[in-house]
């Protein structure tokens, strides 16, 4: 097994059988100690999180999988945090996509001149470069399509699957009476197909979720969704 | 004549046969009395930088309007550094629409993880939120539509013109030996039409402009080009 990726979340390891072994810490991102999704920082260390994390990702990729969404889960180990999934390949130095039904986080930062603080959005969906030193910085299709990120075709399908995830998890949020405002995906290319997956992880870390129109952190969230 | 608009670098009023009057100040952009023309602040006060940013317009309005592309031009008077334009009104709170040939300014920091200083690029077309306090945020075609600033249509007339007048600006420097890198425009609706018009100003101070490797500051490139 060879550590191929560490991540601020999870370190990725190549496993001699071609597929890729993901193992969730219990970092999570933030500042100052607080947790914060939309953060570029390890922001705390909370026992057992890595744990949590991997158990929603279990359950929303079952689900997904279920529904015949192309995804890169095999199967997950919960006593040792530990994934199994098809080997993938990120666009350019990775992507993050975005599904907002609300507008809050990055998109009231930038956009504020223009919404308030929590209007519905409709499945707005929009990506974001993973760039730490640069945070984020969003980014359009066409920029995509120059800098050779990816082609029109992968943006379309990306944006379409993002779409149909995103409304997956958000009924499965509703049936435990929560509300989704917004969630990241990571996608890839599949090193064998070339198709595009859904990729990384689905846990509290990845979307805003509110109940009575209070803020669920992650731990609570994994705890509600999963009891 | 009432004044319906103050802006960094001209006022704008309204006629009475309807029309708008644009007043050029002498004050640039740029930060801490350096000029740049993605900046956001008054960087400096120059004596007749304003009547030289407005000859340069005329040109290039006269042969913009010549090549059949709709502005809001009508005519110039260079002695009160005043420009009779058709009054419009902006998309949203203001955009600028930016063609870009080589890798600079705000795109080389958003993507410089993907771009290297002064790459060619093929006549890239992005547009910004003019939002000073949110360092005029980068804004895709569906965040326009969605967020009510302009409607797919409208984008994609705006892309257009923005390319075919950015190509003749590109095709006068041309003339002189002088490389455009990058070049902002503003459109609006023209409140008697609807059409829509080039608009503000075309001069130094809305682009990027290099010889033989070196930047061109506005007021020699006025200079040069109307030599």
């Amino acid at each position: 097994m060879k550590l191929i990726y560490t991540g601020k979340t999870k370190n990725v390891y190549a496993v001699e059988d071609g597929n890729y072994l993901l193992k969730f810490k219990d970092d999570v991102t933030g500042e100052n100690g607080v947790f914060d999704p939309g953060a570029n920082t390890v922001g705390l260390t909370i026992e057992g999180a890595g744990r949590a994390g991997l158990k929603l990702t279990k359950h929303f990729f079952e689900v997904i999988k279920e529904k015949g969404i192309p995804t890169h889960y095999i199967d997950a180990n919960i006593e040792e945090a530990t994934m199994k999934v098809k080997a993938a390949t990120v666009f350019g130095k990775g992507l993050e996509v975005i599904c907002r039904y609300r507008g809050v986080g990055s998109f009231l930062k930038r956009y504020g001149g223009y919404v308030t603080e929590g209007q519905p959005l409709d499945a707005f969906v929009e990506v974001t470069l993973k760039d730490d030193g640069r945070q984020d910085p969003p980014i359009t299709v066409d920029a995509l399509e120059m800098l050779g990120i990816l082609s029109k075709a992968e943006y379309e399908i990306i944006k379409d699957l993002t779409r149909k995830i995103a409304a997956i998890v958000k009924e499965e949020l509703e049936k435990k009476s929560i509300e989704l405002y917004d969630i990241k995906f990571e996608f890839g290319r599949d090193n064998c197909s070339g198709e595009v997956l859904l990729i990384d992880e689905i846990s509290g870390g990845n979307m805003r979720a509110y109940k009575d129109g209070k803020y669920i952190e992650p731990l609570l969230l994994e705890r509600l969704m999963l009891a």
